[in-house]
């Protein structure tokens, strides 16, 4: 079992119980979640934007606008907090106090690269799309040379990164077992519904599809 | 319709469509969402911990021990910004470029006030318990005097709040909607499962409810 190093700020104070340096692990949690928290000192004030992310190896990926601050401010180097929080159940105890939620999240600390070659670049988008939607990957135009200019492509080793999990019933105080309140976990999943078709799509489509 | 006062910060300096400062969607949005993310500088470094929150009126409160370092940097009077995020969907575009998500967003910058009357913090986490579990709130046992003290609970003012949001089909380039891909949105929910029973629930009831 391969783990990260354990730093002063991925050092677990509290709930050493639910701390994770696991790498399979980590990976496993940012490659199911389609989006992450990052944050940073912009102006010397917090801001904490979700955004898109994909992984390869041991490294993370956001891409967005080129003109969008919080880039502009990690491309200068200022360091990111990364987070990653995947929520699987509520957890209902019989007391207020032990209610809990079970989820899966990673934190990351790292300073952005920024990928400057336009074939890496475009390769890296690729990736993003393998994840999105692996089946239609083989249809879908590829960005071309003024797209690739518009977008800014951050990469974040992954280094000082720990996971946090939560999982199972509640722990009540011993003597609240006996109350007659129902506890357990009532799960929590993100579930892809039926696809909605592109109006547009429709017209040039839908017609010949019910002939 | 009233709105949030537009400040420096939460002006979108790119992709004004998608802006509000509704407060009746920024209160939809903060009440759907079960967890936000809180950023804050700690330590002059970044720090993005995902956390429950709950709303009364026009203020988010969050909660947690008091001994979490985050929390006691937001105590301590630095400034936080709280990024809620539901995603809606995944944008399948016929270009690589114009794929996006569906999701509405809120970001709210504020200072913690700390609650520190028992009567009044008791009250607020009766209001989580509320949000998380109304059908249960009158059975579970209410928060003691050693849980109230062990609990920090955090208001924050909803003043220079705003709120992003995407819906419907992707906006394709216009010589790409001959490409001969599908295209459309794939439509993202957080689904509630089948409720799980607490082994010990069962243990206490399962079998005479069998009978």
């Amino acid at each position: 079992m391969s783990t990260y190093p354990v730093s002063e700020r991925t050092k677990m104070k509290r709930g050493h119980k639910r701390a994770s340096y696991d790498v399979e692990l980590v990976h496993s949690i940012i490659d199911e979640a389609y989006i992450c928290h990052v944050g940073a000192k912009m102006m010397d004030r917090p801001m904490v934007q979700p955004t898109a992310h994909w992984r390869e190896g041991n490294k993370l990926y956001i891409h967005g606008s080129s003109k969008n601050g919080l880039f502009q401010t990690l491309i200068k180097g200022e360091e990111a907090c990364i987070t990653i929080t995947i929520l699987d159940g509520l957890v209902m105890a019989r007391s207020s106090f032990h209610h809990s939620a079970n989820y899966r999240s990673v934190m990351i600390f790292s300073k952005a690269k920024l990928i400057e070659n336009r074939d890496e670049k475009k390769r890296l988008l690729n990736l993003m799309m393998l994840k999105i939607t692996p089946e239609r990957f083989d249809e879908i135009r590829e960005p071309n040379a003024k797209e690739l200019k518009a977008t800014t492509v951050l990469e974040f080793d992954l280094v000082e990164v720990s996971a946090k999990v939560r999982t199972g019933p509640p722990v009540d105080d011993e003597e609240d077992y006996a109350l007659p309140v129902w506890a357990g976990v009532t799960p929590l999943t993100l579930e892809k519904g039926k696809a909605l078709d592109d109006p547009r799509w429709l017209d040039d489509h839908g017609k010949n599809d019910e002939e």
